[in-house]
């Protein structure tokens, strides 16, 4: 077979199944994860069943290949943001925000899912890279904010990214941007360096 | 039966009860979660396998009891730490420190668990009911720090709760008590007064 002729297969394959994801994402919009089934995804696709068969084995293959695509849209979305602020100080403010508000937005998981799936998908080896990738990059974000002063430099830029990422989970329990935007402030007050030298927590 | 009888039955069961889940808390303290047997439990609390039965019918059903009876002593431990400290800034300080120090510890899990197991306990009710007081005590701790003015009071005290049992998860990745203690410092200055009216975070 010619080369083109493999990409253009290629490329079909990768239309279909992004119409597939696009489908899935909207009937777990629409019914929440637990009652997924097969038939609605392909219906919602446009596609037959037996189509549908020759791309995802199960139900599950497809909501792990949808949340594999969340995560690493989210992911881009962030590194786009700290790509387009050049101050330091800033670039970690609109880090922070940006995660802020993708982990408290509708997490378009719909109703109560199944938990196994749902702790399936959390617990995936994809979601375990991304935390990663998004750990790096915060601790990177901290660095440089680190280095200008705005941010303490006694404590380890990886605890701190720590810190900021447990912390930031806090998001997912607060239903107002205003809300998640003072989750923020507590975040990188306790981020900033103390004033004068001296702690500003007393020692108990 | 005379009222008596029935309360040393009680009592003998309840004995019986505390040295099967210490044996179990042992073996899963050696061995891990994932591969605690019936017969190992009863083995090590010096029992037969059918009076073991008796009180439990499997090994989830020992293992939850006895993740309640953990996850209760942990909340009398935070209380009882908060109860003994007067000046709210320092009461504060005890409790989360105490609850870092409790997150970061050893888990008593053992090995790496069953994934399935593990997500039952964090996500059972009584797990659920715990955290919705340690939530609640927290809070009041935060509330009276914030009437001294040792905690900022322009952000609602369940926000800052939020935050800070959010935080002080990220204990549970930081293996040093040093570590541990910097956390805390962290959380602690982000709930801070800002200084002189002036927010102390720039809007970016």
């Amino acid at each position: 077979m010619p080369k083109l002729w493999d990409a253009t297969i290629d490329e079909h394959r990768r239309t279909v199944e992004a119409a597939i994801l696009d489908a899935a994402a909207a009937v777990i919009a629409e019914q929440g994860l637990a009652t997924v089934t097969m038939s609605s995804i392909a219906q919602r696709a446009g596609i037959g069943r037996a189509t549908l068969y020759k791309y995802f084995g199960d139900v599950d293959a497809i909501v792990t290949a949808w949340h594999e695509r969340q995560v690493a849209e989210h992911l881009r979305q962030l590194e786009q943001a700290a790509a387009t602020v050049g101050d330091p100080d800033e670039r970690l403010q609109v880090v922070l925000r940006a995660y802020a508000e993708l982990s408290g937005g509708p997490h378009d998981h719909g109703g109560p899912p199944a938990p196994g799936m749902l702790v399936a998908l959390h617990g995936g080896a994809h979601v375990r890279e991304a935390l990663q990738r998004l750990r790096a990059l915060i601790a990177e974000v901290i660095a440089a904010a680190s280095a200008t002063g705005a941010v303490r430099d006694d404590f380890p830029t990886a605890e701190m990214a720590d810190y900021c990422l447990h912390a930031l989970a806090a998001a997912r329990v607060q239903h107002s941007s205003a809300a998640r935007d003072r989750l923020v402030t507590l975040i990188l007050d306790g981020l900033r360096p103390t004033t004068g030298g001296a702690p500003r927590t007393a020692e108990g």
